[in-house]
């Protein structure tokens, strides 16, 4: 890539994280942050300087920067104490709440290193994550229940991009990982803005099919996967654009080639096999599966990171019951790739997928203004945690299934079933 | 200088500012900041993880960075509103109180581009200023009393050096900047250390000599300048090392080369002609002098950047006022290179300087425990801004002038003339 091309890349990046991701409204503030790492990492710097500019030529009030290093952040694992390993920094909370109660926008700028707490003593690592969901729980329920519009993207980074791209020389798997960046979220495409339309066109009439069925419940069957999960009445389907309850229509996830609804908490049985391993507090959750009963989840298998996929689910009790159920395509651009990128946001853009924990009031109709019980009553789960975890491949078989027990297909060797045209 | 030199001095750089600057303390929290940027510069972070490394293994309990960009805070300059640009970020103000208010240890890390804001319209940037200067406020209360250890120290920048080196290449300017940091630090001397203790015991000397005189006013003299200062009874000369009131001994400027008392506020006659431009606010005040009565700044004369040096001493009724004297010979090492940094931290330590503004109550005897009345009635001075302005050249004269009337050299030519062995 030219630098010239590159430059142009990020310019036209920042333009689609703005206009497309975000859209920004005239007069709004803007948080530009990455809870994970306590900032957006440092590297960044170069597109985060084109989004404030792309912010203010959209009319932004104003931008602000929340900054962070992964280095630092790996020192005080190595040499501070537990207890302040899991103090997370409240004036970063306090800040980025501020612009959120202003009715501000928030963008969160991924480049984690999915490695870099891989040495340390998982007990500690899950310690310090559950305070870590604690301290930023203000922040996810506001973003979580749509309040304003914001967005999850990526960038490059050299201790990202090797793990992504391990037979390249560093140098080529920083570039390699920024092209690819580039490809996925369509920013290479002649119009970035107009390809967007076309996609969330279609994964909207995906989402307005499977809304209307109002399927009883879904049967997944894979290799090492049968798993019944029931919806709830009501449930809704999302998609690409979301409504914010400060009036703007956004994207919160740039890339997004999935449709997702809400999974009843307690209709949940059978076992379900992950197909791509999951990135998790900075080390890698390997070659797992969790089998339900009643929705809980009863039995943790890893070949990898098993005790700290168990404390996690050990968060609450809501963090062992299903969140989310997302439909992605096998033929999606990301799982055409063919490889992972170790970072969630993306990943789960590759397979259909499910989360433990936290389920999206917005799922289900009315969800918005019920209680957390009422919300629970109907099915909707309640957790500090949402964690994806990727089930898809090409051998997966889902069918859904009416209330009076009729079985439609909805994919067949992980690709559409249906047609919506 | 080789790569390898280069990490070991800067290894050797961050355990200087950790031993000698803060002597941070076993337990202590550190919060390493840059005020006047709104965060410590992105490309100062090996720097602060080798900091961040030496602080722990001093013992400290935590380390909390506080990042800021340049080049973000230029956008906003040129971008956002007036009220919106005079906004500082309150939650880092928060951040760093806090850690304050457990007894943690500052650190300042400069590397400001001195002509950031050379094209933003000056009422913007004075107005700008004023706000800034009211916002830190809390936390220059704290670390001008010496609430708790701190330290001022530099880090060399692509942005910063080559003001400093224009004829050099970018790359090599940025390279001598690191090499005259590390000069003008003692870090390139083969025990940094003892070279500290050994500049710290003379200057304590000439302190006492001249605490032990207490002189009633100085004249000073040299071309543009005829100024009489008084100085308070019971003023105290404060040096390289200060003990703060959490107990901790610490050097607060790195490089340190001046020592320092207050002048009466209500004391100054005559003309005073700085010797070197005054960077301020992201420009540089140039070729001016101060004309006072009776304490108060009553003229104002400067080739460039008279508007915002005006609005400067208009802040507030202390900030016509003086603040601080201060005493550095012209052959310090700083002198000797014979160039301007751009960075008054540095520059300070070239040549005998005045600072309008806050005065330090531990410069007088039992300063510490008045109310800001009780001092003023002492002839210490009061204001939001501090700034040190620099007025020594080889052509400076000094006379220490006694209450009965004695006239004594205390320098001639710039130079030292009194004997302390």
């Amino acid at each position: 890539m030219l630098a010239s091309e590159f430059s142009e890349n990020l310019k036209k990046y920042a333009d689609l994280i703005i206009h497309v991701g975000l859209n920004l409204g005239k007069g709004q503030r803007l948080a530009i942050i990455n809870l994970s790492t306590a900032g957006v990492q440092l590297h960044a710097a170069p597109l985060v300087r084109e989004i404030t500019c792309s912010a203010f030529q959209a009319g932004a009030e104003d931008v602000e920067v929340f900054w962070g290093d992964e280095a630092i952040n790996l020192l005080r694992y190595e040499n501070a104490s537990e207890k302040v390993i899991a103090r997370y920094p409240s004036w970063q909370v306090k800040g980025i709440m501020d612009i959120i109660e202003s009715g501000g926008a928030v963008l969160t700028i991924r480049s984690n290193n999915p490695d870099l707490l891989g040495n340390i003593d998982p007990d500690l690592l899950s310690k310090a994550q559950a305070a870590y969901w604690e301290a930023v729980n203000p922040i996810l329920e506001k973003t979580g229940s749509n309040t304003v519009n914001w967005c999850v993207t990526s960038a490059s980074s050299p201790d990202w991009a090797p793990r992504v791209f391990p037979l390249a020389s560093p140098e080529e798997a920083y570039e390699n990982l920024w092209q690819a960046i580039f490809q996925i979220t369509r920013v290479d495409q002649p119009d970035p803005g107009a390809a967007w339309e076309a996609h969330i066109k279609e994964l909207e009439s995906r989402s307005q099919y499977l809304e209307a069925k109002q399927y009883a419940k879904f049967h997944y069957q894979a290799p090492g996967t049968d798993l019944t999960v029931g919806l709830p009445k009501g449930h809704l389907w999302g998609s690409a654009r979301d409504l914010a309850k400060n009036g703007i229509d956004f994207v919160a996830n740039l890339p997004t080639e999935e449709i997702f609804t809400l999974p009843h908490r307690e209709q949940a049985e059978g076992i379900v096999r992950a197909t791509l391993p999951l990135p998790y507090g900075g080390i890698t959750i390997e070659d797992f599966s969790l089998t339900f009963e009643n929705g809980r989840v009863v039995k943790v298998n890893a070949k990898k990171g098993e005790k700290v996929l168990q404390n996690l689910i050990d968060t609450d009790e809501g963090a062992a019951r299903l969140g989310e159920a997302a439909l992605v395509p096998h033929n999606s651009p990301i799982a055409q790739r063919g490889h992972l990128f170790y970072n969630p946001l993306i990943d789960e853009n590759a397979a259909c997928h499910l989360a433990i924990g936290k389920a999206y009031p917005f799922t289900l109709k009315g969800g918005d203004s019920l209680s957390k019980e009422e919300f629970a009553e109907h099915g909707g789960n309640n957790s500090l945690i949402h964690i994806d975890f990727m089930i898809g491949s090409n051998e997966m078989d889902i069918d859904g299934i009416t209330e009076d027990g009729t079985v439609e297909p909805v994919m067949r060797d992980g690709l559409w079933a249906f047609d919506v045209y």
